[in-house]
C-alpha cells in the first residue's frame, strides 16, 4: 500500500506548490493514487489544486474520491476550549 | 424531481443561517435530499456547514455524494480576462 498511495497535505502555501508536489509524484511512477488532506481554510486551496492539476496538467487525473469529515483543534494560547475545524480528503487516481 | 431535491447556494453568511435553511426544508416535510453548491472561499463555509447539519443537529443526515468542478467568472471591473473559481457541491440525503 505505501508505494501506491501518497498524502499531500495542504496548508497555507500557494496551490501551485501543491500541483508540482502532485506532478512529482506521479512522474516518480510509482503512484497510482494520491490524497490531498487539507482543514479550515486551506480546503478551498485543496479543490483549487485537485481543479488545477486535472484541468491543466493532467488530463487523464480522476477524482475517485472526497470525503468531509471534522477533527478536534487543541485550544489556542490563552483559550481553554477545543475547537472542531472541517476537514476534507479528496483522492486523485491516474488511469 | 423539483420537491424532492432543493438547492441552498452557500455565501458569505454565517454558516448556521445554512445549517437552519437545511432543517427548515428537512422538516417542511418535502425534501428528501438537499444539494449545498458554493464556490471560492465559501467552499469551506459549505463544509462547515454540512459537518454542523450532520454532527449537531440531524445525525440521520448522510453526506450521499460531493462533486467538485471549476466555473468561468466574469472579469472584475478594471480587468479583462475572466478568471476561473473552484465549486463544490454537497448532497444531503436523510435516510
Amino acid at each position: 500500500m505505501a508505494e501506491k498511495s501518497d498524502v499531500i497535505f495542504v496548508g497555507n502555501k500557494p496551490p501551485m506548490s501543491y500541483v508540482l508536489a502532485i506532478i512529482t509524484a506521479f512522474s516518480s511512477g510509482n503512484a497510482k493514487e494520491i490524497t490531498l488532506k487539507a482543514r479550515g481554510q486551506a480546503i478551498t486551496t485543496a479543490v483549487d489544486v485537485a481543479e488545477i492539476a486535472r484541468n491543466r496538467f493532467m488530463k487523464d487525473l480522476k477524482v475517485s474520491n472526497i470525503t468531509i469529515g471534522t477533527a478536534e483543534m487543541p485550544p489556542r494560547e490563552g483559550e481553554n476550549k477545543s475547537r472542531m475545524v472541517s476537514t476534507i480528503e479528496i483522492t486523485l487516481t491516474k488511469e
